[in-house]
């Protein structure tokens, strides 16, 4: 089968929505005629990660954005999977919603953050998400050419639960916009993607925003793809950039049977379910 | 409260049963004057790692050896998580067994590996624990003055679902009487350690026999203590050796409050349940 090419767009996010559109637009210019089959982009990509900002920048599914994101997958032909955006709904709920786009500029994929992200970075730097966003209720999968791709937004990795339900829905890969933080970034960061990479023996693929340390919330950055094995096959460091690999999903399929994890589950003791 | 003073015991395992029990002892007469309340030895202390060999080396329940470990904890007035030993039941059925006494020398605890090692270590180089073990049947968590600790063998740290099912339980720290091998160690074994701690908010301790490379199955070592934050304590390397470290349960309040993982799960939308 052939391999998955896919490109992270690590972006500097502006605080002009159009800016960041245009930027991505640019940055697929100059990686097209690498042959790539797919875009990643970033938590947030045009929009600061900033509470108060969430309902200033939000939109409808179908909205102007929306739009323009379907337009950018069609026009090359790639899945673009779209960061994530603030969403609202015609109740005025806002999500935190990544849009997955086929080559046809089709929505084949959304998924709204189901971890809400309520912590306290330091003794007096507070993050609380739910404050002004509404958390989704979904664990998310879709299909490509290639195989079944999860998806999820950066603190619901933390839950080792949802990867299990993706990769137990057909998974090979997950793929994750995030943007830990300065502190728990250089700790935790590639240890969860190496994790959950090792246990579920999928690709994992993380897409954040690059560093800007003048950002009320500092992205950690560091975009990587780890292989199913669990070694880091690429990382973007801190600063804006792409980077583009070959995802082999002969190669889950190889290290599945070579540790054959998934199989040794003791399904007649335990159980990962969704309650949906 | 108190902190719980562990100390592990990297051994290099004889052949000899009886060295392999009289060298623990030794280890325990230079460590009593340090106030440990806790000894944690490697998985199959007393019998070389090899399927052709725990048939030969498996005792009763209350048999000899048991006796002997019992005796030990008693003796020294500590807990001894006893690393692994083949056990061998009424029908003749055979377990990778993990003992726990308590003070007293009585038993608390007792874990028998729930899942089982079947393996291609390499090209040439297979492993079937289950040619001569059967496996059992339940996840373990035993109680301490200090809190309640979780316990499996090796291979079973593999699982996320059942470090979940012993934190559910009360878990603060999850011991591992364990042995890698020198494929799956290098990338794998600190990996694991570090993953499930950070993901369940506990202390994780791996046990494991020193190098010998001239064995059958050649350990990987690196017995470790790895801090509920992710961070590694302790790590004793290749060689046989021992260390000591307070395992502070505060500390795992506080970390569960500063990055509330557990209680941000999601229970009305998944659930890791045990079918037993």
């Amino acid at each position: 089968m052939k391999t998955l090419k896919v490109a992270l767009i690590q972006l500097k996010v502006d605080k002009d929505k159009d800016t960041n559109v245009n930027r991505v637009i640019n940055y697929i210019d100059t990686l097209i005629n690498k042959n790539i089959d797919m875009v990643v982009l970033p938590e947030m990509f045009c929009c600061p990660y900033d509470t108060a900002n969430f309902s200033t920048y939000a939109e409808y599914e179908g909205g102007t954005l929306f739009n323009k994101l379907s337009s950018i997958a069609k026009k090359y032909g790639i899945y673009l999977v779209s960061g994530s955006v603030p969403e609202i709904d015609s109740l005025g709920n806002i999500y935190n919603t990544s849009y997955v786009f086929d080559r046809n500029g089709l929505l084949i994929g959304k998924h709204r953050k189901v971890h809400l992200f309520d912590i306290s970075i330091s003794e007096n730097k507070q993050f609380k998400e739910s404050d002004a966003i509404t958390p989704g209720n979904d664990f998310t999968v879709f299909d490509t050419e290639f195989g079944k791709i999860g998806l999820c937004i950066c603190y619901d990795f933390r839950f080792p639960e949802l990867s299990r339900l993706m990769v137990n829905s057909g998974a090979k890969a997950i793929i994750v916009p995030a943007a830990f933080n300065m502190t728990t970034g250089p700790v935790h960061w590639e240890l969860m993607f190496k994790s959950r990479a090792v246990d579920n023996q999928v690709y994992t693929i993380g897409c954040a925003p690059s560093r800007d340390s003048s950002a009320s919330y500092v992205s950690y950055a560091n975009s990587l793809i780890v292989s199913p094995w669990g070694e880091v096959i690429k990382n973007l460091g801190e600063n804006e950039g792409t980077c583009v690999c070959d995802l082999d999903f002969n190669y889950v399929d190889k290290i599945r049977n070579k540790l054959p994890l998934l199989k040794h589950r003791r399904d007649d003791l335990y159980t990962v379910s969704s309650l949906k």
